[in-house]
């Protein structure tokens, strides 16, 4: 049994509450919120107490914290934690600025701290499966990498102007997914944005269309497409091409009914948004978080990968400004 | 807060009881279960205590019942609980015997028990948006049905002994598909067997594939093929056509990896078996029930659906025999 | 060099027409038609010229027919090309009537004239190499096959009342696909019909929907559905089910086109009807004749294929009649 | 009838020679090559007769000519048959180098010549379907447009040595159908290479794997990715965001069959390569031609889409050499 405080009541907070609850194997004893009422309920719902901070990292009992607050608050109950040696479950990203990451990343190595940070999509079982036969070599020498990750319908703008931007909001995901897919870091990146999908994203500053290439020294490449806006559901998919074959995988249904009439045969569009499609990699997270702690072996994605992607980012972001490829 | 009382505590009973914890509006107080360790375990998992069967039944805390243990107990069980009140959720079938499913359908009637026959794949997400469909007008009039019904492998020989035969262990799934589909009761059957996978099975006397016709008295038909083995894994499958189109829900897979190289294009298998098929299936069917007793609203399924497949698979039974269709 | 004559300048026989013409193996010389506009048309078209039976039969240069008239006319047809010693390439049916069918057969027989009758759905690409995988053992023992066989719309009723009904009409290439798929004779055939698309086709005499099922001595078999009308497009699919796996052939389309948008990801309804899913089917069909006769090695699907799909078809509507299965 | 003549009797020549044979609206009267056998067996096979280009662009009764010969012809062909008032079929690309593009185009243009540039892909009717879809705005805005192209297996070296290099010889009918696909001509090209397939590709010094964004004026994007190796079959896709949903069109497969066993459920791996994949469009694009001259409509793909592609590839090669994108 690992007891859990846990940063966060709102949506992400109470899937990985729920999921803890689930797993027989852990105990959530703090909840930790700005809004007390979101603590309180959640706390309500799994027999837990509201803490504040220090109340949650000083109890001796937790062993483990799960961060699902802001972004902005990352770093901080990072660094809290590790210092307070508890192992860190940290939603992504570890923070929108890589100086405050490596400082977060320093203080995590000197506590010997475990660390996961919160890439899901590496717990999706298709993109998992496929990492799985690339690992195995079921398609030989990995040559090119395709990523397709296209949102339902852009946020609000209050987020957006908080969001870091699209590369590192967003394409963060589409980052790690590609180095982890690549089998090799990539070292150069070349970035386009457009703003096509909705003014006010463009008058607060921000892209909400993008198509990125990754090279890595040994000639891998990459793609990766992102919208803001895909008007039939969320579009989730990643292709690996290698010299023996292709692996694909694809988008998820929330059924297999399939309708022909006069017009056409027609199927589901794919599951709505995140919280559908990566259910089960939240549960399969979570559950390889306590799987590492518990069994002492090493987080299956690290502080380093949370700041590798946020490199990648940034050189997005470099790419868009300068208009050139930016090497790493 | 409904409080439940379980019998049985074998697989498909963990699944229930599972599935009850993570409701948040049910309660297991009791299970009952020959086998005292297996009680012993559940109930220890969920809080709750092990029990006789006079002991939950007499509990006026118990609102409702969970009949999980083997078919022969069903009867007997679903009278009592009918008799002291409580709501009835039973496994299929209520019954082997149309006389005792009789009798428990009188005594369930008499005491005005709510009774829901675990018809799961109704719960299937897959087969009930068909349903909503079919139901909503999407293909017009229904006129054939068609069910594919395959088993990844036949179970042990003492299993077929005790199971009734094909049509009354496996095919009763697929009469109460064809019934709820078909929007019309059948009035006739006709049935073709063989024993072409084991020879025990066919030895131990009951067949091991099948061909079924049925036929509504307006002359729309359904079709429904078995077998006990089905090497690519579990098949379940339907589709409807109707005067304006076709509906056709298919089977699910673990992933949507597909690997394409020098041989084929090659995708996962379906899921395993009834239990990964029917995971979701198993979950709604209870909430269905949960919300069927708080709200004193109908059942979705009712003892009724039970009783009328079983006269199905009592009239294929029949077929099989005399070589010729059998009138309701 | 195979120079033919041909009987029929109708929708079927022009597409023999130009097949020929495009193999570079044949030439057509004779038109025979009793719409001598047609003939001319076709005659013109192809470099041919317009003769009469007698003509064309009488001509030594004439080494093979094709019988592409009204059905009417084909046992009388396949007798005299028999007689005068040319290769046969007769359309199905040979006849509606079993004793002409022998008759055709005798004389054949005694002629050793190479015949092929036209169940083109055997040379479908598709179909051909599920058969042939069946054949090379890819799923073991056969043990149940499945043909959905449905047209998009129902013909004139002037057609129906000619035709012969719908097992002899429709089902005989349904019957025909069952004999080749399961690898062995049925010995008994079930069938249901029904009159649900158009009430004229009742008036008629005829049923415009169907099951039928076939059982071989061994224990195999087969199902077949059947309707006038799919008013999503051709539906013909092929499906056996065999002790290491199950093959499947589904349907093509005119385009690999998909549509995701907020309603579905919508795909292309199957080929409108015959003429455009078995056009590779009719060109294959009659290369497979061209080879069979100037190789003179043996037909690929013969006259007594003819024979025993109309004996098939015949038991189904005795088993309609009588309403129980019929043993042949 | 549009009388024919052709340079070119190897590969693609026989395509064409037999296409126009079957068309019913043309005639091939002179076939000329260098290879003198390759000319007299296509001359034979379709009644033509062997000629030298002079006899043939002087004879008065050919109003059209086929150009399939070696690249290196195409120039100076198409501007022989421009002076001589030929209609011109040419293949692509005109020419390897832009100037000489120009002054063929200049040469077209005096002569008021009808052109058609041989991009087959544009009369796919996967991808013409997909085009119209988009053009009648079932997506709305064009946003982003993804091209997957990728060859079965290299050339022979000897082939890459004269090819004019990947972007050229291969990603130009990428150009074209990303152009065709986006609705607004592109404005920049950034491109990545690499030689993971063959070294000897490099040797000779050649890439065979690249990714290629595109980007327009008003911020529209498309992707282009390539290898000469797909072991798994030629991949040939095309998929368009738009404001309002997504239109893929995908590979097309031999059969339809789809094997499931105890592995997998597998399909066809795509159609080969070239050849069998575009069979339909090389028909139907002599058809458009044949339609344009006899009709005098304009051609559907004219000379200025040849040189816009090929501009497009220059681009990419600089932007290779260069490492930057290139603004055109």
């Amino acid at each position: 049994m690992l007891t859990f405080a846990q940063f966060g009541a709102g949506r992400i907070g109470a899937i990985h509450a729920g999921n803890l609850a689930a797993s027989g194997r852990a105990k959530l004893k703090h909840v930790v919120d700005v809004n007390a009422a979101a603590a309180a309920a959640l706390a309500g719902r799994h027999g837990a107490r509201v803490s504040d901070t220090a109340g949650a990292l000083t109890d001796p009992e937790v062993g483990a914290v799960i961060i699902a607050s802001s972004t902005d608050t990352h770093a901080e109950l990072v660094i809290a934690a590790a210092q307070h040696g508890k192992a860190i479950f940290c939603e992504k990203p570890i923070d929108l600025a890589l100086p405050r990451v490596d400082a977060c990343l320093d203080e995590v190595a000197k506590a010997s701290a475990p660390m996961l940070v919160g890439f899901n999509r590496r717990f999706d079982p298709s993109f998992a499966e496929l990492h799985r036969r690339v690992a195995a070599g079921a398609i030989g020498a990995v040559e090119q990498v395709f990523i397709t990750s296209r949102d339902p319908a852009p946020p609000p703008i209050s987020y957006i102007k908080v969001s870091g931007g699209l590369f590192r909001d967003m394409t963060i995901h589409d980052f790690d997914m590609a180095r982890w897919m690549l089998g090799e870091e990539p070292h150069e990146v070349f970035a386009y944005g457009a703003n096509l999908v909705d003014q006010a994203i463009g008058a607060a500053g921000d892209i909400d269309g993008a198509m990125v290439l990754l090279r890595t020294p040994s000639g891998r490449m990459a793609h990766i497409n992102n919208s803001r806006r895909a008007s039939y559901g969320y579009d989730q998919r990643v292709e690996v091409f290698g010299s023996g074959g292709r692996l694909l995988a694809g988008n998820r249904t929330p059924t297999t009914v399939e309708l022909a009439d006069g017009q056409a045969v027609a199927a589901d569009k794919p599951l709505h948004f995140f919280l559908e499609r990566y259910a089960d990699a939240y549960r399969i997270e979570l559950a390889a978080f306590i799987d590492a702690v518990l069994n002492k072996t090493p987080m299956p994605v690290g502080a380093e990968d949370g700041r590798r992607a946020l490199v990648l980012a940034e050189a997005a972001n470099a790419s868009l400004s300068s208009g050139k490829p930016v090497r790493l």
